[in-house]
């Protein structure tokens, strides 16, 4: 939601609501945003005099909350990535003397390079060139990386996040084109930089675009990533029960190899609206991989499989029921 | 490779080089072309008088070799788009009432609807539309099964075949756009798609597009696939010892439910330049779905899960060293 003063109703609702049904505890599960809107529940409450616990659990495939060493759902995003960058790789690797030899695949992450950089966890057989947005597209430097990767492993694969940028500031994904209804056409950063390929250097390619796949695929799950899921969650509800308020859990590490973390937490006003960017000594010097500072950082995160139970061939998710409690106050329009 | 007549020189080598270093079993893995070019390598081995046994190991995700049941590879692929459009299919539905209502799958399959198909192996909770190459794309009677499946369950899941055509015979895929430098877009169908709906019905979308991750996803490999897979290799080699030649080993299924099934052969005659298409009857009436009888026959194809070991996180796939025996004859140019 917007600001106190913007949404001033919908706030107060809120807590008129959370007053009718005798609710004390707010858990709010999410990133950056939702971090700054329970910190609002959270103030309004104490101003409305009425006391509601405000406790954010942290959650996002952007991996960019501060105080954390991490978020739930990145570790196992970053696995599916680093996993699929391999067995592509290996798909092309076994044509490429005589048909495609580039791969393009991107990824999700228009503001941080957090995912791109999983890319990068393959081993160094693999040739991998990554595309942040932290770094401004040279177009030059790049097809002259990846002609240099063709020739020395015969292909090359490219993992692009989706908020990679010319240097002038458009998304490389912004293709500038319109249909013959004058609609303009999105057609994603993959296939911009494949064609980009094919055009310079004239080889082959195939592309993929993993937008949701990415961040649904539970069937591929990090035991790290769903270990810290359930140990912040635990967390939050200790927390409340122990009287605190705006607030957030939050994984500490200890250690990076053997990787060891321990749970803290961090106020609320100090993580709303901070958003933690890749540091720049994770990226290398030639701007296309990771550094051994990032492989450190990211390697514990997408350790351990966590299988889903299977039932028919498939994964046997639990959905929630979502009933809903009997209304106890009068309709509210927006 | 081409005709026998095309490629003379070329298929004579190949006998020259079996001779040299005293081959007599000649296995090829792979679709139609391949059981094409073994079919060839029989018959000139016999003109030429040196006794090859030619033997094709079915392996394609194109599922379109006659004779057998299904072929190696297809299984996997069925499993992941299905698992991947279950996966999404529950993001979307968890922001569809205040954002994204749409989501489209681009899946491989420009001939046959055969991975497309596995998208409707979902259950029926999960509203998906499936746009198959065996059907002309209507538009109208699309965005009104769309708008449909958004008004009943909130939003909707499109899995769109490559191969899907408009009525006039161009591809989706082919948006008939350039950008500044007169080069052709080739942006894909899901995008096209994505965008139609957009358009037309004014909701929000996201479209991934599978390419090689959906071929490449040993992680995700069906338990039935892989089984099957081991099975026609070892009886390749065993039709092989008893001396058969110019066939291919091939799953018999026996029963659908339980599936169970044996190991039969075709010949390579009746196999060659045959593509089995999807039956019509897999197709539901209105064009967009699939029948009982396409599940039946897709259900245990993706039936048990059959995992890699793992290995930091990844996995530890074996990767063949491919060490050249020493060449016995002069070199050939083409």
């Amino acid at each position: 939601m917007k600001s106190l003063e913007a949404n001033k109703a919908e706030y107060e609702r809120l807590i008129e609501v959370f007053k009718a049904h005798d609710i004390g505890y707010f858990f709010y599960n999410g990133g950056g945003d939702s971090a700054d809107t329970c910190l609002k529940v959270s103030q309004l409450s104490e101003s409305m005099g009425y006391p509601i616990q405000a406790i954010h659990v942290p959650k996002t495939v952007d991996n960019d909350l501060p105080v954390t060493d991490n978020c739930p759902g990145f570790g196992s995003v970053a696995k599916y990535i680093a996993v699929s960058t391999m067995e592509a790789s290996f798909d092309v690797a076994s044509m490429c003397a005589t048909s495609t030899k580039i791969f393009v695949l991107e990824v999700m992450g228009r503001h941080a390079g957090w995912i791109a950089a999983a890319g990068g966890l393959v081993d160094d057989s693999i040739p991998v060139v990554i595309l942040f947005p932290e770094i401004d597209f040279d177009e030059a430097k790049f097809l002259a990386k990846v002609d240099a990767n063709v020739k020395e492993f015969g292909y090359c694969t490219i993992v692009v996040s989706e908020g990679t940028k010319w240097p002038d500031g458009r998304f490389l994904a912004e293709q500038g084109t319109r249909d013959d209804f004058g609609h303009a056409q999105l057609g994603g950063a993959a296939p911009v930089v494949a064609n980009l390929i094919k055009d310079a250097l004239g080889y082959k390619y195939h592309w993929a675009v993993a937008d949701y796949l990415q961040r649904s695929a539970r069937h591929l799950a990090s035991e790290s990533d769903v270990e810290q899921a359930y140990a912040l969650g635990e967390a939050a509800v200790n927390m409340a029960l122990e009287g605190k308020n705006s607030v957030m859990p939050a994984i500490i590490r200890t250690s990076n190899n053997p990787y060891t973390w321990e749970i803290g937490s961090g106020e609320l006003k100090d993580i709303a609206n901070v958003e933690k960017m890749m540091p720049m000594d994770y990226i290398s010097d030639d701007g296309f991989g990771i550094t051994d500072a990032c492989r450190e950082y990211l390697q514990p995160l997408i350790e351990g499989e966590n299988y889903p139970p299977y039932k028919n061939g498939l994964p046997d998710y639990v959905v929630m029921k979502k009933e809903m409690v009997e209304k106890k106050l009068p309709s509210f329009e927006v």
